[in-house]
């Protein structure tokens, strides 16, 4: 199986993604081949070689080959016409904007690409946080309470404090605030509206325990170990971006069989079959008792492969069991019986 | 102003994307470019002259120039090198998959290409009925009491009979049934399975009154004239499909002024900015003289031109008022400053 990773993009995450291609070519045991989309969302076809994060930041990447898209894959120029780049299928490692909102996904699917990664519905309902309350209240898997505030709304109407601001589409605790007290919260909205327009405003808990669990569906489920994360007050951009170049497997949290099992279910609602094709993280807390949802990680950091036992087996299974695709027949059945009802 | 009207695309409502286009063409008061996107997903470049239904079941376009999608825009092969096909920007009339599940919305997006039509998101929660009801509980517009039946589930758990079966991801009630007892129930179910996997089933309510209200945001929202459309049971597909071709004006239905504004109320709740740069149909019910959202038609058949006095004003106030591009600064901050750390 070969893999042609996609990372980079247009997004606040562009380093985070590169650190995370880094990251992965490590561990994945495979052929690979590296797709870099730049800040003018260029596609260029990067040597293994060149995986350093300097290749990127000085701009020498522009000088490798340059990337078409097109029907069934990625062309680059070649000396009579175009040469196609050789792959099973990409991983889509693009966090936050272009990789996380469904454009990548859609794109694939349009292009005929076989991809892991979130499909287009997926990105949109784990990209926005509000979407992401909408679907889980759907499907019974409780969230923390919350408030939404728009177009530079400044007023709470039912939260205390103290509360974490969040803008609505971004990962990577990118804009997020806690607010302990009213003259906290203009300033922390004004960060937030910085970065979406759409802001969601839910009750912070300190010292809240919080879970990771990362999964897929190959076969069967297959699921990582469960993770504490470390933390601070949270986890603040600097210190996530760290983690996304993470390769080390970590150790278990210290939980019972109940609790991992409760994570486990909750997340089988969750991945349903809307996430097939992808490999997901789930952050969990659990308050009063409850497993409650904090986020959905459609694409998590170097696709948190520290928290597997066989990453490499994991991949190849999801790679096995990707969606299936619709066959759509065009016949012009209708236009033929038109045509020919009117005689012409 | 120099519209690119891109249509066909690969799905169920492809022909009916054809008949919609030529349609437009006669209505638009501007000058035009015609992209096909053919059963294959190839773009070509359709000379005015050969707008016709005929041209493409035939499969005479694939004589017409192919098309590449590029940074910011369409290419063709020219003599030396390509040549970019001058617009100002595109009116997305691919109706169903491709055009209304937000593959195209993110392509345009990807590719800089300014277009009318649905965002990834606003695609995402308008094509799938599911999400329709999740977006209109979270806003607070009243949707018909639903269940959903998933992967072959054959037993519906509260609805009484009649209901309706429709499959979840499909427009143009391709699919839908009407059915009336559980006899019956299995066959609707057997049909809908056939598109989605997906099903949601409504009760079903016999001479249900049905507004449709077409509209936009441009400095403001602009209405189109609410419409009681004719029905037997429902439109069928056949019927509907020659409704994409219609060009002429329809009568007003005879309503008081207080359910039209509660008609536009409701619609621009549902509008939104989620909907910006989009020309939307919604579909409404009254019942027991409640307002109710039946569907959302991000992409309604020839745009809906004929419910609007001056349809081409409203293109043009939507082309003037595309949702603003947030502008991301890729400055390579973070590897700079560990590279510097790492003293290499």
């Amino acid at each position: 199986m070969k893999y042609a990773i996609v990372f980079g993009g247009v997004s606040f995450e562009h380093e985070i993604s590169i650190v995370s291609a880094i990251a992965l070519k490590d561990v994945l045991k495979s052929s690979l081949e590296f797709i870099f989309i730049d800040k003018d969302r260029e596609f260029y076809l990067i040597d293994q070689k060149d995986m350093k994060s300097k290749f990127f930041s000085s701009g020498d990447y522009k000088k490798c080959d340059k990337l078409t898209l097109k029907q069934g894959g990625f062309f680059k120029k070649a000396l009579l016409g175009e040469k196609k780049v050789e792959f099973d299928l990409v991983i889509n490692l693009v966090h936050g904007g272009d990789g996380e909102d469904g454009k990548l996904a859609g794109m694939f699917e349009f292009f005929d690409i076989d991809f892991i990664g979130p499909r287009v519905e997926a990105s949109v309902l784990s990209f926005n946080k509000l979407y992401t309350k909408m679907y889980a209240k759907e499907i019974g898997v409780k969230t923390l309470d919350y408030e939404v505030l728009k177009d530079r709304e400044y007023e709470l109407k039912k939260l205390d404090f103290p509360v974490i601001v969040k803008p609505s589409r971004l990962g990577s605790s990118i804009g997020v605030s806690i607010v302990k007290n009213k003259e906290e919260l203009e300033y922390a909205l004004d960060v937030a509206y910085e970065f979406d327009n759409e802001i969601v405003v839910e009750p912070f808990i300190e010292g809240v325990k919080e879970y990771n669990l990362a999964g897929a569906l190959g076969e069967e489920f297959v699921f990582s170990i469960v993770e504490e994360p470390q933390k601070k007050e949270f986890l603040d951009f600097e210190k996530k971006y760290m983690d996304f170049s993470r390769t080390e497997q970590v150790l278990k949290a210290d939980i019972d069989s109940n609790l991992q099992e409760e994570l486990q279910e909750n997340f089988k609602k969750i991945y349903s079959k809307l996430f097939q094709g992808a490999i997901i993280r789930c952050d969990f807390f659990v308050v009063d008792g409850e497993v409650v949802l904090n986020e959905i990680n459609p694409i998590p950091g170097s696709y948190a492969n520290y928290l597997f036992e066989d990453f490499n087996s994991v991949v190849k299974e999801v790679s096995k069991n990707l969606p299936k695709k619709h066959k759509i027949e065009i016949d012009y059945k209708y236009i033929n019986s038109i045509v020919k009802a009117k005689g012409k």
